[in-house]
């Protein structure tokens, strides 16, 4: 029997690691989908390929976006990423590392490219609990992308709401997340969270990133096997 | 008084070229978007920057898009162009020369282009009636998409249903849109609309876009000032 499609997109972080061994579990044919953007943290791309290699992927595709027309955001331009001691410090409104519109192009890639491939499923590792304050990142915008799919697509058309935007972790705490990869045996030193690493790609500890990540490793009692800069920690 | 400022799409064909005339009669500050995706029809990218000089228009941005990925389109991929006698001998099913997600794509480039200059406007010049089956032109799928960027953005997200996607053609007749375009002074020698046009950029006549077209200015009792090719007409 001819296994199901599904794309799935891998930012070489933390959450689209742990959403690719949870579509792995599952009965799938998977097709990664990565995005170079001009980011400061290119090694996200490795990191991404790294993890591919893990997994029995039918295809990987890596798009370059160019995305440097969107000035404003402290992940594709020269702004300072804001850091901070503790999770607890980190502020309520919509951070300068907010990418204008991101989640919507990636999502908007990931269907045309899902169509081309015959795949209805499309996997994405937004979480709404321990995240950085995205508005791309809420249950109800997933549930408007996905009436959208199935409006913008001659699959979508011929076969209304076979199209299915999943995001498996949206209601998961970082912990949760970690705990559920940990369980499906996810090597996360193959991942990478920080939006301000160093040359070598060692982590900055200070960033929203790197501070929600260490905290979710921290609640499960284990050390974040990603590599920090190391005055940092 | 600060005018207000829109996004609008501009692909070079006779309809965004008309959107871009209507948009420029009313108190708009204009940001034109064009994009260059590998498409056979290049040459629009050339009349877009054509069509922007008429008017005033405060950035032009031409986004480099990677669809090549997207196996299965005639309009990126090597396969052919449809041809027809006549608009009547158009199919009705969704031809080959649709892009998976292709406007999903732009509007989404348009969304966080318009977030990162402070527009809250989107024109595009989708049609519904005379245009080739396209699942993404429709008025349902501009809704759809109206009600995601209000979710999707920091605009939306501080104020609510303030995005709004203008399609001011969607209910008109392509004999329609050129006489609103003729009223408005558009030069349509500095559109193009061919599917399949010749290495000098002059246009087949045969594909759907080009009947369209042709059918168009023909109701109006207009010749249309396109290049064609010499035998073809």
């Amino acid at each position: 029997m001819t296994k199901t499609k599904a794309v799935v997109l891998l930012s070489g972080g933390l959450d689209s690691a742990t959403v690719l061994a949870m579509v792995n579990q599952q009965d799938y044919e998977i097709y990664a989908l990565s995005f170079q953007y001009g980011q400061r943290h290119e090694h996200e791309t490795n990191a991404a390929q790294r993890n591919v290699a893990n997994y029995e992927v039918v295809e990987h595709a890596v798009i370059q976006l160019d995305l440097t027309a969107f000035s404003g955001s402290a992940l594709i331009n020269d702004i300072s990423v804001p850091k901070s001691k503790t999770v607890s410090d980190i502020g309520n409104d919509i951070p300068v590392t907010y990418v204008p519109a991101r989640n919507t192009i990636f999502l908007s890639y990931a269907l045309g490219w899902a169509e081309s491939r015959e795949a209805t499923d499309i996997f994405v590792g937004v979480n709404a609990l321990d995240y950085s304050g995205y508005p791309d990142c809420r249950p109800e915008y997933i549930d408007a992308f996905q009436q959208l799919a199935n409006l913008a697509t001659k699959k979508g058309v011929t076969t209304p709401g076979s199209i299915k935007i999943h995001a498996p972790l949206i209601e998961m705490t970082k912990a949760e997340i970690i705990r559920a990869g940990i369980d499906l045996g996810v090597d996360y030193a193959n991942t990478t969270s920080c939006y301000d690493p160093n040359p070598a790609g060692e982590a900055c500890s200070h960033c929203d990133a790197c501070l929600l990540r260490l905290k979710g490793f921290e609640e499960n009692g284990l050390k974040d096997p990603a590599r920090y800069q190391p005055h940092s920690i």
